[in-house]
């Protein structure tokens, strides 16, 4: 850790900084310059976090220098993570497409679209059940009536499943209905939530916050990884920025940045990524391309009828067209599909 | 609601959407244009969520022409709510300043902390015993006993307090220790908490998320308003932007913006808002200027020392500066200390 | 065009609004509601641009159907722009790599650079004269006598060049030495420098704004198109959003979007995009595979000693590198290297 | 400058690096730690700028300790600095109110707003004649004649006037007609303008881009500054964010922020902070109590009829009432009217 001191800061100021460094057990550094006092720390500066150093009147900032995550980076473990999703796995030398309705909506609804996202070789189903919504207005998903249906559509299709988490309360009931939770970007500094999931073993599928830094994402996976669950998958969804055209800009140097400093596997959602159906078939594309473990898109037999997020869902011909388009990309990254 | 279609959109396709409007209950109503088809929607246009116009294949896009929110807009009601906070109000003619640490630590601290907030003209107390902290390896708070220390130094002051709350498995026991529940940046859309908060009758500062717009910010205090809690008061903390000189960047366009828009109370938080101690006085006097109802500050009776966010905590020094500072402030703007 | 009263509106300020409408050829169109008058203008709506209508007191806000841009657009012209680039085409079903330098800095430096990419297939020669740099006591360039290496360079090895001009005064003299404009994103609403530019015939690479909006892109492009200068070739560097751990956010739903919405061709600069070495091969396979129709990257004989952007150029291995994993992504994609 | 090398560099990619350090007179440090080895560079950091240490293959990254801007930092010059504006100053004890209309129309609508603003105590004038705009088909000024008109209006009403320059070929010839030139958002890193206003003597009102960090846009004052004009006064005009319901975000953290680095005077632009005519008074306001040394305001004898921006125009009501409201702010501030 770099500590700047502020220009009026006195060689007594350092010297009471110094003596907390150390106190720590943490190697301390003096480095006057001519305009400014410059203080280091060498050592695990997570220790540090205790000092509260920058709260010193005469801080003018600090500067960490190790990234604050630790056992999700390639610095802990330099091989890639496999993330076991039913009888599949996800990471390693595969591309897998996980797809399904934004919501369950009914039985109907959940077999007709498991079925066509099985057919056009899908390896796994995702489908919302308690769904967590902009307006009190809209609909709120089906609950654990939902869990039941996807479920069915699971096994009926030998599709694992996915479904969103929102309670930490609920982590056991879902637990039996599905082979991962999915922890949405709204919840992703829901720290309660992380921990309780860390406490399970279920794979989990940790989609980056609309504002998360990089960082922040890494740290969200440490929670859960630091809990004793391994099994996490990252997911890159899109941040907010000024763009419109677009429902979230999504943010494939992310993708390539988080495969660089870890070993957990990471997938894109284009369909949250982008919001337009047109375009989710091309950034799937651009996913396989920048490094991705594999996709996580909404399909639909019918979109027109979806109680969500239709706008954005693949109906049959656009999944088909998806599915064939992907292959040559697949293959061109040195991959199979999963 | 206005309906854009595409340009191969047929006279048919439009005909079909406008059955569909004027199946709930809405005018419908046909725009032939050069270059495009546009379609109304006259009425409630809250109803037509359950239609998911915008997932037709032929729609370009939706533009909503009222503002999803509705109890809490002034068009419900034109007069400014007031809230209860103990035995004071927020809201109408008074300016509220709600000081403290930004967590519970010990008795010493908060003990100190509340002597020193009181004895400036604070009128509320503020600090945290759940904290949501981005890295897990960071003091996560003393969770229940620190609401008993938060609690002592309340009655010992009598100052109302308030403290965040992060799980909807907590309302009840919160509920017992403290004046009003905080709703945390990083929880704003957590709805499973906000319903439950809605379903109690305890005065909630609702922060607005990081990257939330003012409209998601008024349909997340929407969620606690329409299920049966009034007692709602909106905190602006910051936003974050590609700007890192400060650690928000304080949105008081959005402050002087709600207060047209909704008769709740608005107040601002310029220590999250600006991370930096020496602005945080600054940015509490263009708080009153732009309208808002108070504000929500961090203080500590030795910052360097505090576990959280020290750097941005005011000292006694800082605190009674920023207190004689406010006071020409608040007269100017017409109001009272709360 | 929408226009939406606010809720105080008389219908006779609507009659006023509608008269006007009428009065530059528009049918208008009134539209009560149950909480808001709404009205419309069908027609051509960018001749309301002169009615400033938004200014109406009584006017809450205005909804354009039409984007604002025409002659880039695709309504205008279904089939793809190509844009010469010396003897080589840009657009259509190829696939450019344009590489060298960020600065031209010395008759070595640009003819090693541009052996390196002839050697590995690049089809154009990039290198700045003039700079616009952040801070004024960074290294701005070899202006003139820059132009002239990079001609030198540009005609041994057979490669078109194109380098940043920053002045409309430039004009005539940069167009004697390169074969392409580049427009820089700090200069891209540089408005008076786009219009000197449409009334060249030089071929322009126009590169995005760090925070414009696609729209504001597309609009940019316009100001050179309508102007008489059809060869404008867009293109995504990048924009600026709250991540920092890459030096900009590399937009590629923008280039998707924009290959659905706009004829020009559009190539994607990966060194400005990450600002990582590391990074740069990846995303432009990514670029590939959303439909970009080039890359646009620094490569220098050795980055080390650059005198700007050293550290997201690439050396000869990893161009090298970058060429040969390009080539199963391109022919993914159904295209041929340029 | 601290640099932190990759894990993977050895003692000797350090060393080579130390004496590259030494090489620019430079003390160096070196501190190898438990997971990093990390150099550091005391002196004046900015000559480190041509060593381009960043792109050395072994550099993970490199923190600047100062700050990049040095002759407008208040390290430089403790005490704020006064600019005049005609015979007025700006900064300092007072708080100046330069209004005006967006663009120069034609005389009546010069006249008739340059008498509003004075009447109710404006100190300055302002006015474009060449306007920036985001598309090719609006109006774009008056050009040299409506500096005429301005310059007339300045002279009548006693005013002094500025006006936006876009075009560093037009420095002598608007310098006649102006008190003051006027950067616009969109050509803040347009150097070659800027170091053309730097070799005059004229008052420059330099406006924050859209997404400029604080740190580029007080290195683009100091492209000015360096040149030998010190008559810089800078202006925060709301910073571009994703928020939307508002024009801009007003960023007045950063005010506050670069009161305290820099001794340049800080105005506000609340019209298109906001772009909504009902919040420009109280944005105003707020500007006042974050420190600001006056605003820049829109105001029309007729917004209605306005050729831009009429919507964030204050019309005579307007003005009177924050010329009103304005007062007991910035008596409360300890300041006085321009």
């Amino acid at each position: 850790m770099i500590i700047v001191l502020k220009p009026q800061a006195t060689e007594e100021s350092a010297r009471e900084i110094l003596a907390q460094i150390e106190s720590v057990g943490l190697k301390p550094l003096f480095m006057p310059g001519t305009e400014r006092i410059v203080l280091g720390a060498l050592g695990d500066e997570r220790v540090l976090n205790q000092l509260n150093i920058a709260a010193h009147p005469m801080v003018e900032n600090v500067k960490p220098i190790l990234s604050s995550y630790k056992q999700v980076s390639r610095e802990m473990q330099s091989h890639d993570t496999q993330v076991k999703f039913g009888k599949r796995t996800i990471g390693g030398g595969s591309f897998a497409v996980i797809a399904g309705p934004c919501a369950v909506e009914n039985p109907e609804q959940i077999m007709r679209s498991a079925a066509l996202v099985k057919k056009y070789g899908a390896v796994g189903l995702r489908g919302g059940a308690f769904k967590p919504r902009t307006s009190p207005y809209s609909f709120q998903g089906l609950e654990e009536e939902g869990l039941k249906l996807l479920q069915q559509a699971s096994q009926e299709f030998d599709l694992p499943c996915v479904s969103e988490i929102i309670d930490p309360a609920h982590v056991d009931m879902m637990a039996k209905y599905v082979d991962a939770f999915q922890v949405g970007a709204r919840n992703m500094q829901n720290y309660k939530l992380l921990k309780a999931i860390g406490q399970s073993q279920k794979t989990t599928i940790l989609k980056r916050g609309m504002s998360a830094t990089i960082e922040e994402l890494l740290l969200a996976a440490e929670y859960i990884y630091s809990e004793g669950n391994h099994n996490v998958i990252i997911c890159e969804r899109g941040i907010r920025t000024f763009e419109r055209a677009t429902r979230n800009t999504l943010d494939l140097n992310a993708v390539a940045f988080i495969k660089t400093r870890s070993h957990l596997p990471v997938i894109v959602d284009p369909s949250h990524g982008t919001g337009i159906r047109e375009l989710v078939g091309t950034m799937a594309k651009a996913a396989v391309a920048c490094g991705a473990d594999g996709v996580i898109v909404e399909a639909h037999y019918n979109p027109q009828i979806a109680l969500s997020d239709g706008q954005q869902s693949l109906d049959e011909a656009a999944f088909e067209k998806m599915m064939r388009e992907l292959t040559p990309f697949i293959e061109a990254a040195g991959k199979v599909n999963a």
